[in-house]
């Protein structure tokens, strides 16, 4: 059991940043991910679609005896975390919650943004989860839909990046926040642009870093920790759009140099 | 079971920096502490006492129906932890692994330092700790037996707390740290002198704020967090020493106006 593998979801490229913490914090696991990167963006997309494709991507990892699941897109772990959480029998963790409870140990002020796609700002699900850990805090949520292509286009700095961020972010300017959530994991990529278009005056949270704390933390109090080292992990990927894209932004990111990719098909299934 | 609360011990007061920590991020919560304030420090002690008493104060809260126990002492949880978690049907946190795993996230060299009791460095239990998670990173342990006498003593800023501090701290000086774990929880009240020792460049950790971090992510995955906000959480404290003392230290330290100390005397007791 302690040396299955951790299965990761998520609608595209994204939850790469959950892997890269993962790899660094939990170097002996192995890991096996799957990035929808065909339906992808999952944003603007209805709630029930968002479950479906969730649940196919669970499902598909199901068979690969993972040990643990992390739904490492915002979106989907806004509309799909509790049901398939409730369905599993190993841990299934979201992003959200860890980015939420990291947002209240540094905040002084309790002035918190998110900002995210508009469904996982519309669904107020951070927003929840701080009134849940502590009613007095005041929430600014904004969506920000420009900035998920703007990482996909690979434009993560330089004037248009910085442009298009000042753009996204100046409703938060008069809030006074001193914490931000990056509410959607593609945002990390641009942490450096936001967090200078802020003079470093506001704390970023990025919901990925935190939640692969947590995963480890989860791991260490079950006893499935793989403590056997004399192996090397495994990572295996699979996409749902193309191989040789999904390879060469992986690549990038994790830094590896060899990596292994499969292109699948999901079939639509009945997800309860 | 939601609404039982959450037990804490330590050696003395310093374990009221995670108490702060907790109250912060689960402020619906219950918590009774015990402080063994007549027999602190335990740095000094042999392996057997620091584990016989921790035993006597786990005991002595089990009566409460605690549904979860906390060692807020690093020297505790670096002798005793194990064998506690493994006696125990609740989930039993310590500081130590926490520290580690916070100080993973955030260290970019992997040149991470630990200041502790001279039992605590010792044990070499953060070592381990980090070890575990990561073999690359390099470790450099420093005991630092005239900080918890300069806290309890109220000297906590100023220029013999900074002279003090600068002379505990010199041997790091030439280490190169980038990340500081406060492997003891009375450090935390000297932390802005810590980290204007080292002009701020280093990351400064403190292991309580990061179980107190850890324990709600762990009640909230085993579905045990309370969700009744409309019963106020109550604290109780005990402490083997002067009821006074106890009851002003924590008083200044947790902001509160009104607080139920009790003093008792633990009785030995077979740990095994």
């Amino acid at each position: 059991m302690a040396s299955n593998p951790i299965g990761i979801i998520d609608s595209g490229v994204g939850g790469l940043t959950v892997v890269k913490e993962m790899m660094r914090q939990l170097p002996n696991e192995s890991i096996i991910y799957m990035g929808d990167t065909a339906r992808c963006p999952y944003g603007p997309r209805t709630s029930e679609e968002i479950k479906q494709f969730t649940w196919e991507m669970a499902h598909y990892l199901e068979k690969f005896n993972i040990k643990m699941l992390i739904i490492a897109c915002n979106t989907a772990t806004a509309v799909a975390l509790e049901e398939i959480r409730e369905s599993l029998s190993i841990p299934v963790l979201g992003v959200i919650n860890p980015g939420a409870r990291a947002a209240i140990t540094v905040s002084d002020k309790y002035k918190i943004g998110v900002i995210g796609t508009e469904m996982t700002i519309r669904s107020k699900a951070y927003e929840n989860a701080l009134k849940m850990i502590n009613d007095e805090v005041n929430v600014y949520g904004l969506a920000c839909p420009k900035l998920v292509p703007l990482v996909e286009s690979g434009v993560i700095h330089g004037d248009l990046a910085e442009k298009i961020v000042a753009k996204s972010l100046y409703p938060l300017q008069t809030k006074n926040i001193d914490t931000l959530i990056l509410g959607c994991t593609h945002y990390p990529i641009l942490q450096p642009v936001i967090e200078s278009y802020f003079n470093h005056k506001v704390k970023v949270i990025s919901s990925g870093e935190e939640t692969a704390r947590e995963a480890s933390a989860i791991l260490d109090h079950s006893h499935m920790l793989n403590k056997n080292k004399h192996e090397a992990p495994e990572y295996k990927f699979f996409t749902t759009g193309s191989k040789t894209i999904f390879q060469s932004i992986a690549k990038q990111w994790l830094q590896l140099e060899e990596l292994e990719v499969e292109t699948v098909k999901l079939s639509k299934i009945e997800y309860i």
